[in-house]
């Protein structure tokens, strides 16, 4: 079964589009977690404890979870133990997984990251995935050549991707807004998305291989929206960075299905904002994401969408 | 002192602008050292072991290694332990390390990102970095908001960076050729390379954000030279990739300084060549390594390139 399938299966079922996305630094931990820590080993340790925690308040309310892999290097080969011990709890609760990597290369070198973290390596007859996600995102600079071991993973494994298209930062348009010939970069980058998922296409409609299209920028992700109604999106901006529920609906159909939004820092840090705080970390959490869900689908019914 | 300034001292001294990229996988392994591989752990272990005889041997002919992440994600965490500690030895015998990672995000994130590889995570009053490079290579899709913190933390310690630029593969124009307003999207990217740079010129003119300019396309690399006179240019694609030293030169100045060519398939899989088969994987790397120096030095020579 394809991965895209099951994602979407578990969103209709949570009535949740959200994704937790788990950023998580041992700056963002309670202070009664943060006084264990004493050196980068046992500040990745007390990372996964915090994820752990919060997988295990929110499984049973969200589809899936963002593992956003820079936090993780940040601790060395601490921090890429506890990256994947969190997958994989993740994925031992009924969680769907995203390895944010925003990976890139060319040729055999794509492979051996699609290897890593998708399809696995066969070392003396064993099949062993590095950091074994169910998706994972990558970057296009590098082209077609760059994108295609991946996309081989994917038809091999019923995993996915989702390709940087047009990102939530401020300075995202740089270059991705540039026009050529009549069409932005991102909207050229978008087709090629198109055109590499269009052998993945399952059950709901939409491929194997997604778009990141920040929630920052609403008139573009219309725009992708219509141009791709087979790709589906990854939507981080919403919350922290500024995007409200109105600007997301756009990229949804009138299922409610076509996106994943994500949260990290709003749900992360709800235990220290003054609306959650006296919840523990673990429910502020919960709530957070109840709280962003009922915004959601509040705003979808505005528009005449039923999830 | 600028990383960049140490590079270009290395090169001079050795006269030797060749970068060996320990792109490496256990199936590269000679037969006796493949033999004792039975599990993703022993493979990462032999890599290592595999790495350390070649730096041993090539230390004093070459002025930097160039690690190749995804090769090392490929093994998990033991094998971004055996990437650690290949970047430790490399360092430990006076190489330059560049850690190719081609990472890219936004804010917080690419600050994440900086720290790992550049500048290093301050836990409990203790500085650790935890991939400790003295480059790394970066992917600037995502704009100015993107790479800022991997320049600032350049600023901070003097290491550098390389960014993708014009990349070596085949479909590498798809995006990066197309043009935009009368100039294509990689002097764009160039353009902006030079921006985030000029702050860090180091002795001989050079920046510490140098640019990843691929060598099968020399027409490109002839443009982008002349475009930014202050860049440095990793160039990848010489051997294995079909570049020879006539289409490398035109990346240098007269001082035979401005770039350093990579070489990975070609020296690690020399003992696997009917040329040098018979020498041994570590004198076959290095008779492997000093062919590729003449033939560069020789095309310098016809270009009246003085190294």
């Amino acid at each position: 079964m394809k991965q895209i399938d099951v994602l979407i299966d578990k969103i209709r079922k949570t009535k949740n589009p959200v994704c937790v996305g788990l950023d998580t630094m041992h700056e963002y931990l309670p202070e009664s977690m943060q006084r264990t820590i004493v050196d980068v080993k046992s500040a990745a340790a007390e990372v996964l404890r915090f994820n752990m925690a919060l997988i295990d308040c929110l499984a049973d309310i969200i589809p899936c979870v963002k593992v956003q892999v820079a936090y993780y290097e940040m601790y060395g080969s601490a921090g890429m133990k506890t990256f994947n011990k969190t997958l994989k709890y993740a994925r031992s609760k009924g969680l769907v997984t995203i390895a944010d990597v925003k990976r890139n290369d060319i040729g055999d070198t794509a492979s051996a990251y699609a290897k890593a973290y998708l399809s696995g390596l066969c070392v003396h007859g064993q099949l062993s995935t590095g950091f074994d996600a169910d998706f994972a995102t990558i970057n296009p600079y590098l082209g077609t050549d760059g994108v295609a071991p991946f996309v081989s993973a994917c038809e091999q494994t019923g995993k996915g991707l989702f390709v940087l298209v047009k990102t939530s930062n401020p300075s995202s348009g740089e270059f991705q807004d540039l026009t050529i010939g009549g069409e932005t970069l991102y909207e050229c980058v978008g087709k090629k998305v198109a055109q590499w998922g269009h052998s993945t296409v399952g059950q709901y409609g939409y491929s194997s291989v997604g778009a990141v299209v920040g929630a920052t920028y609403p008139e573009q992700a219309k725009k992708l929206r219509e141009l791709l109604p087979s790709v589906f999106f990854l939507i981080p901006g919403y919350g922290a960075q500024g995007a409200k529920a109105s600007d997301i609906v756009c990229n949804f159909d009138s299922r409610g299905l076509g996106g994943i939004i994500n949260s990290s820092r709003g749900i992360l840090l709800a235990h220290r904002s003054a609306k959650y705080e006296k919840l523990g970390f673990e429910n502020a959490a919960r709530q957070a994401v109840i709280d962003m869900q009922s915004d959601i689908l509040s705003a979808f019914n505005d528009n005449r969408i039923t999830l």
